[in-house]
């Protein structure tokens, strides 16, 4: 897209009242605006970071037999009555609201309550089972501090799959594959080598649940690495010396860490209750067991910056990244601009995506801009790049920019 | 996709409390769920047409320059109150939820206010404009009746878009894209014939806005139709005889109509309040003159659901339908399940999205749930058709069968 079209502007200063490096940096860029403490909203430039990464749970939730829904916001209060979780004494976050008639509304902080009731219109029998289901909703948290930006917030999007068993042995297969799944989406989304999988409380029905934990020094967390055998145990959960769950071993270094990610059992937590039951092949009625498994992916956008952004703004990888390359026009005589439209719509036509800095400004700002934005690749067109048939190609990770004939070019980004 | 893996099952009776027929054709076939009167989830069938309809408004509004970015439920009560719409007195269908902190934070049903407060920050100049920006998000509106089905709901899929003008000139010219983008959704989507551009109250700024209105037998609006010039008037704002605001002509047709989209004029209403100025060619701060333009992804939906729907069930139009094809196999032999599953993977390969019936049933019931889910095509393969190396392939909408030979099967679906 042309940048003189793209309605955000950079600034200098986030709001003063900012304190998590992701939202300052995203704010500055014009990615996201702050609306209240803790909600934000996505411009173009940050709803194109957010939809990739769902569209990447998308296809490993798929992948593993997910089906998608669209839950909702409000919420019948009589179902949460029966599982206990209505009452503010049990549960600390929860945003209520009211219907016009004085009829109390909670605002869904999670949605196990609602499938789980849902699924009675829908499993019967041994022959309905396993289900998975997931969806990407908005939550609601009424969170007493939010000064995490989009790490932590009071709204917020989520992706959440429910499964739906036979028996445990059912479960525990389809918890290893939901493993696997969260372990492909990090890697997909560049947090592969920092992301542990790592032991936390449990809950009813297993002595542990899995949280995935990406190491960084803006998280919340703090988790025991151990090296041998990629794993991690959370600090909630250590009684007494640090023991890897895998090897045993006792040598483990103390991290910070942001949670990205967290997977359940949940045994007949829900379906107890909620009377979600089957027929099973003896004819006998048995609860159907579930888990849980979610991904905050307006998280995952927050830890990617705080891993990855420098001191001169963002930086996205590739997988994500707004647009793929950034086309500096420098200079405004016809024969750059024609050259630099030339090139946009020849790399457009090539399938790479461009986000092509048109606009009558300075080089200097240009390249300032660029720098926050944090596209991968920048272009450099300009009298000197025209004269020479050379360009400059300069990755957003590196100091020093390579210098490709005209004819290369095309060639050497859709390689990349 | 296999019927078999579809979790959702289809149902002989709609919850008793469900008066509309999108409602409980929709709960029937297990497309959405109804959680509260108003408020109701999508299930995998749904929310596929549900983005279906979503991608259609995309590409329409992308196409007339709309960007698309995602605001928030939660809102800043301040820059409501400089509006004067943040009483209960002036906006009766609010929801308003509180932070543990006891503030008070009202929910979105609609978002002029924060559109408007956010482009302070990035609209300065009058090289900035115009700029049109949009977003498909959930609205909370706490009606005192909700009886509509998805046509009406507290909680519900908005699109809107918000335009940013120098003047009212060059707001002029976008709102006629707007209208002409608008008519091509409709037309999409399977309700062009039947929908009609409506003069309706304009408020403030304009004598007229605009509705587009889908004559329907359960709409709630009144409208007078002009056959001549195919526009209408809504009841609301005629003070003596019905005439047609395009041709001058007297003789319309009273019709009952659902209002499945509008664009309104605003002016500065919301740009003066909230200081949204820019400085024009001679230096001077003016406020930028703004429009916005709505059309809910789920009404439309209910409305398709209305128009087309008939005795045995849903009929959805090619363009938005969950899969163009039902393939039915009929008896359980081997020869069957092979010849089905070997059509259903090769149309797949084509391209061609197919629902398969593999489910052991009687085929009576197959045939009922056919119906009920409303494909636009139905294959048959049984014993008789494998004898005869001929298939039945019937229009949802038609009563006979065609009969097709084996080898002109998948070329007739693809050009279909």
């Amino acid at each position: 897209m042309k940048q003189s079209k793209l309605f955000t502007k950079t600034r200098k200063e986030a709001p003063k009242d900012e304190v998590a490096k992701n939202a300052q940096l995203l704010i500055r860029a014009g990615f996201i605006n702050k609306e209240l403490a803790g909600v934000y909203s996505y411009l173009p430039l940050g709803l194109i970071v957010l939809n990739k990464i769902n569209n990447i749970i998308r296809e490993e939730m798929n992948a593993i037999g997910g089906q998608e829904l669209f839950l909702t916001t409000l919420q019948d209060k009589n179902i949460w009555e029966k599982t206990g979780r209505l009452s503010d004494e049990v549960v600390n976050n929860w945003f209520k609201t009211k219907l016009k008639n004085g009829g109390e509304v909670p605002m869904a902080f999670t949605h196990e309550e609602p499938i789980t009731n849902l699924m009675r219109n829908h499993l019967h029998s041994f022959r309905d089972l396993p289900v998975f289901t997931y969806q990407l909703q908005t939550k609601f948290r009424n969170e007493e501090r939010a000064k995490s930006g989009i790490m932590r917030g009071r709204e917020f999007l989520m992706k959440d799959l429910y499964s739906f068993c036979r028996d445990v042995e059912e479960h525990n297969r389809f918890y290893e594959d939901a493993k696997q799944a969260y372990f492909k989406i990090f890697k997909r989304v560049g947090l592969g080598e920092k992301t542990y999988l790592t032991f936390a409380s449990g809950g009813v029905f297993s002595k542990f649940s899995h949280e995935f934990q990406t190491l960084s020094v803006a998280g919340e967390d703090l988790i025991y690495v151990c090296d041998q055998c990629h794993l991690a145990v959370n600090k909630e959960v250590l009684t007494e010396q640090p023991t890897c769950p895998g090897c045993g071993n006792k040598d483990l270094r103390e991290e910070k860490s942001i949670e990205v990610g967290n997977i359940f059992t949940l045994g007949e937590k829900f379906s107890e209750p909620l009377g979600l039951t089957y027929i099973n092949e003896k004819g006998e009625k048995q609860n159907v067991f579930m888990g849980s498994y979610g991904i905050g992916p307006g998280r995952l956008m927050g830890t990617i910056v705080e891993l990855f952004a420098d001191e001169k703004g963002l930086v996205w990888p590739e997988a994500v990244t707004p647009f793929k390359v950034h086309l500096l026009q420098i200079g405004v005589s016809a024969k750059v601009k024609e050259k630099a439209e030339a090139l946009y719509e020849d790399l457009k036509q090539q399938g790479v995506a461009v986000l092509y800095d048109d606009r009558e400004l300075r080089p200097g700002e240009k390249f300032a801009d660029a720098d926050l934005l944090g596209l991968p690749w920048r272009i450099i067109i300009s009298e000197k790049a025209l004269e020479a048939g050379l360009f400059e190609v300069k990755a957003r990770t590196v100091e020093k920019a390579e210098v490709i004939k005209e004819k290369e070019l095309v060639s050497f980004l859709t390689k990349k």
